[in-house]
């Protein structure tokens, strides 16, 4: 199942999409995204098969989580070509040629004030950065809380995935060297464009893709990702008890602005797309 | 003023903290600590100036914050003689000797699930870590919500300050190259006692301290950070819209665990305790 966050007529709802017949049903006493992951296996049989739903072109889709509880978990470096690109782009901090691959996956965060919606504008921030780039990720939802997670149990945690785009101020990501100040600029994530239950995919075999307008950029499938599903979820887990509603996303594939010689960065009016197969499509001009 | 979150008869509170008396009186109709924070400029007259307070002893002292809104802002490597210590120990990733002190501040971030009260037990996670350490940081509670604050105004967005250990697992700060899996294990930021002001405190001089087991590990001064706090407040909010309520952690002086030879990491049992001159102290068991 597609479940959307969305405006209608002035109120919040969440809501069931049906993508084939591009509409989405409100769903009448759930709080919102995260109520919904938490009270999942208690509410599911209650939702109404019937009825037909408000056309999607004509609410306001919102991030499926717009302000996650907890900062997003981000993953750097999980694409073998997108290490290589990173390291020989001059925008890595302490990269060594020979061991662009970790042996540990890196994790930062991306707070709420980085969160917009699927079809959101993003703030290029001129004033303080010339090197903002764009970067697809599969991103999982966490579904059931847990703490030092096994990876034999990891997919029993996943709720379902999104598509999070994780803008990056690549100047300002190696001048800090940790990587914070650079991911973390408002409107930095938009997120979308909605979320679809993990029993709907093969995580491990979608197509991870982006445009920057129209231009193809990014295309890779999730099983090349370095750091698995199942380890990522493992790995973050050790001693940190995930929670319903958290989310992970999971790395980028090769293709981003920096990669290219010289890099092509984002300039106002462009409008990067992403599409990632089973889940949907993501649009923001950046401004 | 000192400002304090507390339990007591089974219920949570906001008061006000009298040092010299040792008691803390609750304030009526403050929701919680940022409530207290957003509205202060139009409730402070109201605070009751008389009646006797509840004794601190007979309350329960949570973190002042016991649930940010956000990820904590954490400065790492902002005092020249803990930046050589740490490139020294052979725990800072991709360390370049001559080049300890950084050009720009390094910025991560810790999540609620890290934040226990003054007093509480913190988890030493043995089971995937051997190398826990502390690290006494004075930290700043932002007041006023800004973007792009200048740092001559800095200073007019800033409620108060309290004090943090950010507790870090060094070896998973090592391995995973970004520091957040090393910082961000369940209890690893105890926060307290309170909140002070910032008009009773001179933030650039205040003494920050700790203590293992009685035996004094840091003792430096504010007037010694690399980043000072105009510095770091105007830093962070380019191009990120601070809050109030928001926590910003200004960096940990040398003495830390890692700094000697073999490295003095914490034990089962171990109390570390904390004091900031016009802030007052924090002791927490090590478990």
């Amino acid at each position: 199942m597609k479940f959307a966050t969305f405006s209608y007529n002035g109120s919040l709802h969440v809501g069931l999409v049906d993508a084939a017949a591009d509409t989405v049903r409100p769903l009448p006493g759930v709080g919102d995204m995260v109520d919904l992951i938490a009270r999942y296996a208690e509410i599911k049989e209650t939702f109404p098969s019937g009825g037909s739903g408000i056309a999607v072109r004509d609410v306001k889709l919102l991030a499926p989580i717009p302000k996650p509880d907890r900062n997003i978990f981000c993953v750097g470096k999980n694409y073998g070509e997108h290490a290589r690109e990173f390291a020989g782009s001059g925008f890595e901090a302490g990269a060594v040629k020979g061991a662009e691959i970790d042996e540990y996956p890196a994790v930062f965060s991306k707070g709420f004030n980085t969160v917009v919606g699927p079809y959101d504008d993003v703030q290029l921030h001129s004033h303080i950065t010339s090197s903002v780039d764009y970067e697809v990720e599969l991103t999982i939802v966490i579904g059931k809380a847990g703490r030092d997670i096994a990876k034999a149990d990891a997919w029993k945690h996943i709720f379902g995935y999104t598509i999070v785009n994780d803008v990056t101020a690549r100047d300002r990501q190696k001048n800090h060297k940790q990587w914070f100040l650079g991911k973390n600029l408002d409107t930095f994530c938009p997120m979308g464009p909605w979320i679809v239950t993990s029993d709907e995919l093969d995580a491990e075999n979608l197509t991870v893709k982006s445009w920057v307008n129209g231009e193809p950029r990014q295309n890779a499938n999730s099983s090349d990702l370095i750091f698995d599903i199942p380890t990522l979820v493992s790995t973050i887990s050790q001693g940190l008890a995930l929670e319903p509603g958290d989310l992970i996303a999971t790395g980028t594939p090769a293709g981003v602005g920096l990669g290219f010689k010289p890099p092509k960065f984002l300039k106002a009016g462009d409008v990067v797309a992403m599409e990632i197969s089973g889940i949907g499509r993501i649009e923001n001009k950046f401004v």
